[in-house]
């Protein structure tokens, strides 16, 4: 039977498939929304698609993605180089950005350690922490991995390699989170939050 | 401050977030997942993208969305050609297609009358489907436009039109529910509606 199926448009939402949370219903009304703009409107959406691969690199310093040698966080000579937060991905970066309340650097690790999915120190950018440690100059490594197990494990790992520099090392409080209900907190939140009570 | 808020992450975010049904929130995971993603991946969307601007035209016969002079429907010589399906959008004639008991071809309108957005006779493709019939060997249009006021609305003008033309004019039965949209109906709705079709 002649069909459509390998189609442009067909492609089209095959590629849209593939997005997180998009769905081939999804990707139908998206392909079929996309048909209907302008050529512009498409264009400007494959230009910054390519853009992202043509023009994003990383950090020299901290991995951060960046268009510079220097992202925007490292180039800025008031954030407070003595500090170190340690994250996973940049999307945790900004997370924390948007937060506020942190004024140093950070490094971004690109990953956790998985040894089921393969993912061993010399995939991530560990070495490079550890010289940026070692060049002096930094009183504080502050690990912001996932509070998951390999988020954890991630977080010993890195803590254990830099311990001989004197480093101080912290890790992100343990709690309940805040606007939450005490009812639906887990078990392991509930017991967090006991073992980091504070007086008031 | 130093941000990254014009950078290419940004206005991709910004690009995605202009897809239906995509939010910031969800532009940002796309974004983060299209940069965690191969250079080979994220071309593959950006030229599926272009593509659809580049290869996608309208049949010269029945204005469906194609890659050729004519589309597969019009080039299949085993579709019933003395009966013609109006729909408002290719997408609706993939739906009912999708639901799979109908043989013969379609006319794609592009739109329906609004005259509240100043979409008139002139934008849609009213003119070539007069003369389609005009020139023989249809005996049957099924005005297949939406169960809306506007669709409705359309299917009356174009039927006022062909009626001179003696061409016998019928429209989807009401098994479909006023007010939705044709996209999101079910299979076995939409084969209902077309056993059911009833003459003007």
């Amino acid at each position: 039977m002649l069909t459509e199926a390998a189609g442009p448009i067909a492609r089209l939402m095959q590629e849209l498939g593939k997005l997180p949370g998009v769905g081939p219903k999804s990707a139908e009304r998206m392909a079929h929304h996309l048909l209907a703009c302008s050529r512009e409107d498409v264009m400007a959406l494959a230009d910054a698609l390519r853009s992202i691969k043509d023009n994003i690199r990383q950090c020299r310093q901290c991995h951060n993605l960046t268009e510079a040698e220097l992202c925007y966080l490292c180039a800025d000579t008031r954030r407070d180089s003595a500090t170190i937060c340690v994250v996973e991905q940049p999307r945790d970066l900004m997370a924390l950005e948007r937060a506020g309340n942190y004024r140093g650097l950070y490094h971004v690790l690109h990953g956790r350690l998985a040894p089921l999915d393969n993912i061993g120190p010399e995939q991530l950018t560990i070495d490079s922490l550890v010289q940026r440690v070692r060049q002096g100059g930094v009183t504080e490594v502050i690990m912001a991995t996932n509070p998951t197990l390999e988020g954890d494990g991630t977080a010993l790992y890195v803590a254990n390699l830099l311990a001989p520099t004197g480093v101080k090392l912290t890790r992100l409080a343990r709690g309940l989170p805040s606007g939450s209900v005490l009812e639906f907190a887990n078990n392991q939140m509930l017991a967090d939050a006991l073992d980091g009570r504070r007086t008031f």
